[in-house]
């Protein structure tokens, strides 16, 4: 049977996630395996507090993208894959492994899975969610203060320093390699309704 | 049986056209009906040939969008419509009328489709065919010199005095309207497999 990879990348707080959740919904009843990218930053536990704090978080090199390639293919293969837990309070690798099932559908989400080439050519259909920057800004802010202990000034810092620049950079441009876009800040029913479309056939298709 | 309108909208010569034929070549045997908002321009045979050549025809103005709707619901309602036929040579509208007999599936493709709210309204599946605007620019000059017997200079003039400002004023920031924007200048198989599957569940759903 056929794996159906499907990669869902965006800029910072695009709502990446509310779309892989979604289609995750849609899908129900089907076996789907949800890598995010999130989990695959370097382990920085060699570090300072104040040397991860530093870190730019937002460029490709952030991530630990041989292993979740490793896990993307180990899941196309049918295999279950042990995902690393990463906490933004510690900014670093947690101890332990999430173990990830094996499921005819993958979704593979991160602000970078459309920039990073390698990964990119993992993927059987490739989405970039996209929001206005404004939009975006408002929702890190949000989600920075309230659920991840930051402070304003230390969010408004690392978005200019590093996550805005690292946005227009790498992960903005590589919205040119996506499939299809589509909105995700808004209502997106239709959207989302044509990406499970897609993949139900896929499924049929491989079955 | 139910009837699903597809919209396409995006910029001139950015590829909307042939977005539309490869939908329509993937849903081969499936009864389609075509609309294109080109067929559509106001009639000038009122105007001299010079004042209809510094007509602005990138307007949302130019198009008789009441007869375009009459004929998406005529289409929608399973009634065959006489669509005007537009010469590009003459800058009018000819004699004569094609008829377009009705679908289950009905596209309707044009600069301004997502632009116009009555139109876009009409719409179940919102799509934008994105290309860059100088691989437009190129591809307008091209078919224009070639196809439509237009110098260098009188395109070059057009675009520069009508077509871009419109673009960017009315349909650039419809792409905001769009439920997915799919590239259309290059490789897109995935893309139109994607909008295909979604017109083939929406017309079982509505068999």
């Amino acid at each position: 049977m056929g794996v159906v990879v499907i990669g869902i990348a965006g800029g910072s707080a695009s709502g990446k996630t509310t779309v892989a959740k979604k289609i995750l919904a849609a899908l129900i009843g089907e076996p789907i395996a949800l890598l995010d990218q999130d989990s695959y930053y370097q382990d920085l536990g060699h570090l300072s507090l104040e040397e991860r704090k530093a870190f730019n978080f937002d460029h490709p090199d952030a991530f630990d993208t041989e292993l979740m390639l490793r896990h993307v293919r180990d899941l196309r293969a049918g295999r279950a894959v042990d995902k690393p837990i990463y906490s933004f309070k510690e900014y670093t690798r947690l101890a332990g492994n999430r173990r990830v099932e094996p499921g005819r559908v993958v979704i593979v989400e991160g602000i970078m899975v459309l920039a990073l080439e390698e990964l990119r050519r993992a993927l059987d259909i490739k989405i970039y969610a996209s929001a206005d920057d404004d939009i975006r800004f408002i929702r890190r802010l949000t989600r920075d203060v309230k659920d991840r202990g930051r402070s304003i000034d230390a969010v408004v810092e690392q978005y200019l320093s590093t996550v805005r620049p690292m946005h227009l950079q790498f992960v903005e441009p590589s919205k040119r390699y996506a499939d299809v876009i589509i909105p995700s800040a808004g209502p997106n029913d239709v959207a989302i309704g044509v990406v499970v479309a897609a993949i139900r056939q896929q499924l049929r298709e491989s079955a």
